[in-house]
């Protein structure tokens, strides 16, 4: 139906009618105090996101953009990285630090399974010469739905002692508790497209103290995603460059949505929908990707069995839910269930219930009618 | 008087009303077959404005990524470069060029006036051995108002036969002709919050057919920026990364706005509001910046003899005009009257008819009471 299509992607994610019109609004110079007020809220409200008291930087740019800034800014060429690879971000983050000339060394594991975190410890305890200068993951592998164990793998590197911690958080930030201080991570990168609420156009890093000391040493080229002069301009509560003004306002207008709501529930909210959707998927009888124990609350990968390409279609023509599906080799082996940002019980419900009437009109798998809402259901009255 | 103030800086410009609505359609998704039909559209669209037949990629990003995008896309580091810099933006390819290691010659010119192409030639005749590799330069210098005449200079470019011509059309693209094919113009950078109508967050490139050749000779280090990434994807009616999906529905909106009105009568447009503007400042026997004959059709960058500031605050707080000042040295020795985007007449007309007011109550100057109104209103009707 015309207009009617609702998001269950992994972005962009549904944002809410009051965000879309602070986004409408007529823009203001970037260098008025009205727009410097905004920025100073903004930035309140994004330390209060990251638990942190480390300056959040805001870029005009996707979620890639932030976390090219965390590499590019902290680390030198020829530098020494482990980098976790178990899905397509992992990937790309190993193509990057070598775009980049960095010295990599792959940490991986199969699509579907987590980082292990000792492969790590192992990697990490064997230099005793401290040459590892970063550890680089993604929190939340979004090509598979599957959630890394960041805390432990943050805790190894602390031990280390030298080497950062550089994590993609762009599907996690928002969905998860991401301490970034707690924890001790040096550089957490996301993007406006997912947990944050709102449309796509706006990234964010942040640093801790230790990744700026390291800045002063790096010697990658670059300019516009120069760290340095984002930290430089927000100090006058300003940006380097002509920022996205309106995706700001939208972005103001979503974390006041959040901080109402308040951080626990925010996560609550995402880990029942985990819970719900996974459980509504097993009980139709289909497989979950990620192992379980490691699902990300942000987003579910099923594997139906039969052609993923078909349900996600029907899905998406019978339904008006636009799932996402696999990517590269994963093409045609999954549908991939977003469930962060602006999602409500009544849409993961929805989600579920839609999925079992189009598995059993197209016939695939042995479906008990009504059990996957029925499992899903139960899981939203914990 | 709130949420009355009206725009008259170089960027952001007025937003026309239907495209602040557009970008407030609840985002789809970027992988979507809806999507890639937009982009699409906008691919032609864009091709249009820019007068060319090569392919224009949009990057979410300030105009200063996509200038950097055409640098480090085409050259290699040590790479020798003739950089133009009469005012704030030429100064910002000088460092950025130096940032990436290249190799940069300065051709300068005071701040308000223009770039001399005879420089340019004498530097590339000089250049028997061909070791230049790029001119670089911005087409409309927007601290300052002046127009440099990219035409000439990229005949100079031409007849070297081996540099290239990379040009920053930020405030020139959609306010003058950029006939890129024309030209000969190898790359073409600008941004969304200018003659596009629109808000910041989006920014555009586009390579000649000989850029292109130079990108696959290109050794700087790049990920984010990658045009051909860009390239790949375009070619698939997508984009590399998640873009900025509401600016692009405002894009698509702003763009359709410009082609009903029609390429010459909008470049029309913007020169009838330079000469109105200057006719009516110097009627009030204020100064211009830009040397005579070389004003930009996009912003005059007045001298007002006393206070700037002072001048700013009153037309902002008595008329709710808002008028950018001058940076660097000439903060408080100019103002700044931005008439480019979605502006009309009455713009213009009112923009100068304040001014003429503030300065009669100010007491600066000698203002014969109608006189500046009267001079604009007179280039109005032309």
């Amino acid at each position: 139906m015309e207009d009617k299509l609702t998001l269950m992607i992994p972005g962009p994610t549904p944002v809410p009618e009051r965000v879309l019109q602070a986004m409408a609004r007529h823009p203001i110079g970037h260098r008025s105090g009205a727009f410097s007020a905004t920025l100073e809220r903004v930035q309140q409200q994004l330390q209060w996101l990251h638990q942190t008291r480390n300056a959040i930087l805001l870029l005009t740019g996707s979620g890639t953009a932030a976390m090219e800034a965390g590499i590019i800014n902290t680390l030198s060429r020829g530098d020494r990285v482990l980098c976790g690879d178990n899905g397509k971000f992992g990937e790309r983050w190993v193509k990057l630090a070598r775009a980049y000339g960095l010295q990599v060394e792959v940490i991986q594991a199969p699509w579907g399974q987590p980082l292990d975190p000792a492969d790590f410890a192992a990697a990490l305890e064997a230099d005793v010469d401290k040459t590892i200068r970063a550890v680089i993951l993604t929190h939340s592998e979004t090509s598979t739905g599957v959630l890394n164990d960041l805390q432990s793998i943050a805790a190894h590197v602390k031990a280390h002692g030298e080497a950062l911690t550089i994590v993609d958080c762009v599907t996690s930030l928002g969905a998860t508790a991401v301490p970034m201080d707690s924890w001790g991570l040096d550089v957490v990168a996301s993007g406006s497209q997912k947990g944050y609420m709102m449309p796509p156009g706006l990234s964010f890093v942040s640093l801790s103290t230790r990744a700026w000391q390291a800045y002063e040493r790096s010697d990658l080229p670059r300019f516009y995603l120069d760290l340095g002069r984002y930290r430089k301009a927000a100090t006058a509560k300003s940006t380097p460059f002509t920022p996205a003004v309106n995706l700001v306002f939208a972005l103001e207008a979503a974390l006041t949505m959040l901080e109402r709501e308040g951080l626990e529930a925010v996560f609550a909210r995402h880990e029942r929908h985990r819970a719900a959707t996974q459980a509504g998927v097993k009980a139709m009888g289909l497989k979950l990707l990620a192992k379980e124990g490691h699902g990300s609350p942000a987003i579910t990968a099923v594997i139906p069995g039969g052609d993923a390409e078909r349900i996600r279609q029907h899905m998406k023509e019978r339904f008006d839910i636009l799932l996402a599906g696999g990517q590269d080799h994963l093409k045609g082996q999954i549908v991939r269930m977003g469930h962060l940002g602006f999602v409500c019980d009544r849409d993961v419900l929805t989600a579920v219930a839609a999925l079992e009437a189009v598995l059993m009109e197209l016939g695939e798998g042995h479906i008990k009618p009504g059990a996957g809402v029925a499992a899903a259901a139960a899981k939203l009255w914990p």
